[in-house]
């Protein structure tokens, strides 16, 4: 009897961030703001998106190389952005 | 001899997501978007936000106590948006 292939399902999480060196106004505002809100010790702030999903895929292998395209091809700007992924097996 | 009280760093990530049932139309412009690039078996896409810092404090509980405060005064909107705080020594 046929037996389909196992699909395995994957939940993503894509972190894009701005790469080193660009200009990061919404982590700048955020930052100035903070001392006349009364935090203080708050340093570095950079804003990025994090973008979450499911992926069908055969195995984890598949699901980071089809992530790895989508996230080159269209999720980030490759020119200013950076993308950290994180997959775990739903 | 007066020791100054020792300062720890944090490294700090929030990420900010749509509640529930919030519209994410970010997250469907993406998800509609994923078979004509030829992308499948996506699903469930939300777009939220990922804010890095760097925080002072006197110990990790003080550190997260400062930024859950941060998170519902300046950096969500508690009547729709949830936040993540992940912190770690840095």
């Amino acid at each position: 009897m046929w037996e389909p292939e196992a699909v395995k399902k994957f939940n993503v999480l894509v972190e894009v961030t701005l790469q080193p060196g660009i200009l990061d106004p919404q982590g700048t505002t955020i930052e100035r703001s903070l001392p006349h809100l009364g935090f203080d010790g708050i340093s570095g702030v950079t804003v990025g998106k994090a973008i979450r999903f499911t992926c069908e895929a055969a195995d984890e292998g598949a699901a980071r190389g089809e992530v790895e395209e989508l996230c080159k091809r269209f999720l980030t700007n490759p020119v200013i952005e950076d993308a950290t992924i994180t997959l775990e097996r739903a």
